[in-house]
């Protein structure tokens, strides 16, 4: 199986990313085989998605108590194309690639300080509702925020 | 300043632990120093408390929905005694040191398959309403449980 | 995109699994939505591919000082397919989907105290120099372990 | 017991800190309560720490391949003042309490945007040889970063 069914052309679908969030490896996310552990991924590309919905004032009402729909992730994957070190500097950058009626298609790259890509993924994520558990629509206004945000 | 004011003499108060719950290390909670990453044993302690807590039948309504209290975490403290590895067998060992009205003193001790001491530690809870973060006083029930615990 | 496509048939898929590492859902695992993180799948994938090969006697040369190749993580997938929330009784399964010269395809199926799907993943990890960083071969006898485990 | 026996005077101790680093709680350090999970503050302290060691220019041989000493934790207490809850922006602000032979006593203040106390901490780490275990003593030009940082 390719490894990377949802990369086409790496520089035309590294190019299109225009927002990133910088983080810096942690000790304590470091394991004995003396790099950043394989689990740690997963929780950039979550901070990174935040940092992303938050700048693009996304997704608010998820946070707020009494809010209807809560975010749900439906899959996640990453490729690991080069090993992290403990204090390195990373950029986390988040694009919206497909948008669906309820749903969305994230793409994550994380490049280091050099702008080598270290790491590449997705992951598909659900609106739904608290209480039932079922798919909540984006609205209008929710739908122009993530258009905007491909261009911006 | 003494690092285990908590302990008078070590030989009896580890006789003291009757409650015990089993632990393996996690490869991804080791660290590029290629042990056990020090912030782990505080999620060790926390498995041991809530362990400890179900096994006697204590709290079982700060997890349910609707429930008034909810315990708090007032301090904690852990003594790092011997270096701990990948794959190593832990016991977390819990007894409850000191009852207050609405809080407690728990302490903590952690051995290595051979019996020898790893981390002692010791912390104390609070329990709280989730509404207004008041203290709420143990109930009889509850401060029978904790004092059987001592000596089952 | 398919979520989906390292799985045909998902009750086949299901009953080829012959190796299972029960693990319970850590408080410190959970988030303020009130279930299982995301990114905490991938550490219960780490440790059930570890204790699999632990318990098939595979790779032990990893974790030993001067041993010559170490695993390398290349890729990771997970598929959320229920929620799990706090003290929930899991369990990891781990087959081994496909075996390259040097890598190979794991399957993971972690299911609840009811036998329903929670979530199910792969990922490729390779075997690589922990100097040159190149892929070192399976030996005949680590591949002959590799083809009993989807027997027994 | 008194939970501060590491601090006299609060305001007094508190204006002994020169050094200071951000950090925002992730959405995957909260716990099912709501709020930031208990463990996660040592990850904060630790990261302080290696921060402000590396502000001062301390310790770089620890990380170095080949370095004779490295830092261990003796131990480590936290107390907790006041709940913190995800995306809030901290200061974790360290300082150097006690100078030892070959050991030093790191004062932890986490304070929030409105410059409340959350969290105060403290610990006691040992440079140690890697290979013998045994400590090693401070050269002079560490003792001289350490002092130089209580006032600058």
């Amino acid at each position: 199986m390719a490894v990377s069914d949802y990369i086409e052309d790496l520089e035309k679908w590294q190019s299109e990313f225009r927002h990133s969030y910088p983080v810096t490896v942690r000790f304590s996310e470091t394991d004995a085989f003396g790099h950043l552990n394989n689990t740690v991924s997963f929780v950039y590309f979550e901070q990174g998605r935040i940092n992303f919905f938050k700048e693009i004032g996304f997704g608010e009402e998820w946070f707020a108590s009494g809010g209807e729909g809560i975010p749900v992730t439906a899959d996640l994957h990453c490729d690991y194309r080069r090993q992290v070190f403990f204090d390195e500097q990373l950029d986390v950058q988040v694009k919206v690639a497909e948008i669906g009626n309820s749903s969305m298609d994230l793409h994550y790259l994380i490049t280091n300080a050099s702008g080598k890509v270290c790491m590449t993924g997705r992951g598909r994520m659900v609106q739904v509702s608290r209480k039932t558990g079922k798919p909540i629509k984006w609205s209008e206004t929710a739908l122009e925020k993530l258009n905007v945000s491909r261009s911006q």
